[in-house]
């Protein structure tokens, strides 16, 4: 069940929240477990609040950046609570669910951020989309591992319900083919003078957020590329 | 918000437990939280995990029993993994969700028990609904508080679209009126010899679920008991 979802934990810093991650979810039949730079793990605290389900700990991957992480991986989708300040498009859980359930011919990364701040706005820029949980307007902080196990449920719950279609694999593009173009576009535009460093972090926001949205497909992304190498040839001309 | 619904926690053996309950509650605007005979509270590790939300910790009412804590309330719902061995009215987490938002004049308690074993099948016996979390077939132990986390999730996000309602108070009848009751019944066919050592278990287990489902108004039980005292008189004469 849900081999093709992963949990990813970014930069956690309690060991036990791995633990507790682990078991929400494997209650909730998901086994995929991907950790970014994890404070501490293996830890003794993690497998101590794991209980039942050292497997799922002991299958986890853990990668040291975001980027590596995610590479291979189709549709990044972040838990946030800041959706206003981002202009990546947002999903209500439910929609977030439906999305999920959709299609499981594509690789989809949850990606959850650390127990402090959440994910930094140059993760959230890796993602496709956001979801934010809702909660009581007086006392929002809700706990990492309570996080992972409300969507894991939700997931679980609908899941039976919309039976999952496996819809004709369109090649959508690995996360590191969009990245690798969105890089190329960049440095492009700085050789063209068009990126300065005044507006370079805006711009580079909104060529992520426009490209994430399109959904791209690896041909689409070849075909990107070779625009690109179209316009360095012909400046070098 | 949810002044009319507790969060109550029996036999709870982790303090760590209660303060990531806390937590959970506060994030959907519960604060209600009832403890019925925990191990060890108050306690520093309750108040670690309650991370902003000691007030919650604060207000908690402890008792050293469930009929005690749960007397003045009307509608008792447990949670539990073992439905299928209860003749208890089972509510799915959705019905659960709608009957609790249906009729915020009503005082409900979600009593949820032990994290080794649940709730003990005579603590079932005082609930009027067992509602049963689904989880994966292979490994189904959620968290304590993890199950408090998507109870409240679900009512709290609900209580968003299904607009409140009061509905024209009926007086239902306490917990305490009702158990008052049964417990008289249950006397009185002791006295009547229909009840025996061999059928006393089974007996009072249906006298429980049927007058539970019945969902018995205040001067429904003061005719109840009425009725009793007449065929005590009776005997007597």
């Amino acid at each position: 069940m849900f081999s093709n979802v992963h949990i990813v934990l970014v930069n956690t810093s309690h060991p036990g929240n791995i633990g507790s991650t682990a078991r929400a979810m494997k209650t909730m039949g998901f086994k995929k477990l991907i950790l970014v730079n994890p404070k501490e793990f293996p830890s003794e605290k993690s497998n101590a609040l794991a209980v039942g389900c050292t497997d799922v700990l002991k299958t986890a991957k853990v990668f040291p950046s975001l980027d590596v992480a995610i590479g291979s991986s189709n549709i990044n989708i972040g838990l946030s609570a800041r959706t206003r300040k981002a202009s990546i498009p947002v999903l209500s859980v439910d929609d977030c669910v439906k999305y999920v359930l959709s299609n499981n011919s594509l690789k989809y990364n949850i990606i959850f951020g650390s127990e402090a701040s959440g994910l930094s706005n140059s993760d959230l820029l890796k993602c496709d989309y956001i979801v934010s949980i809702p909660t009581y307007k007086d006392y929002s902080s809700l706990n990492l591992s309570a996080a992972v196990q409300l969507i894991t449920y939700e997931l679980y719950q609908k899941s039976n319900i919309h039976k999952l279609i496996t819809k004709k694999s369109t090649s959508y593009a690995t996360t590191k083919e969009k990245n690798y173009f969105i890089e190329s576009l960049i440095d492009l535009m700085n050789e063209t003078n068009f990126m300065s460093v005044k507006n370079s972090k805006s711009l580079t926001k909104k060529i992520h957020i426009l490209f994430n949205k399109a959904n791209l497909e690896s041909d689409e992304v070849n075909m990107l590329l070779g625009m690109i190498n179209s316009i360095y040839k012909k400046l070098n001309k």
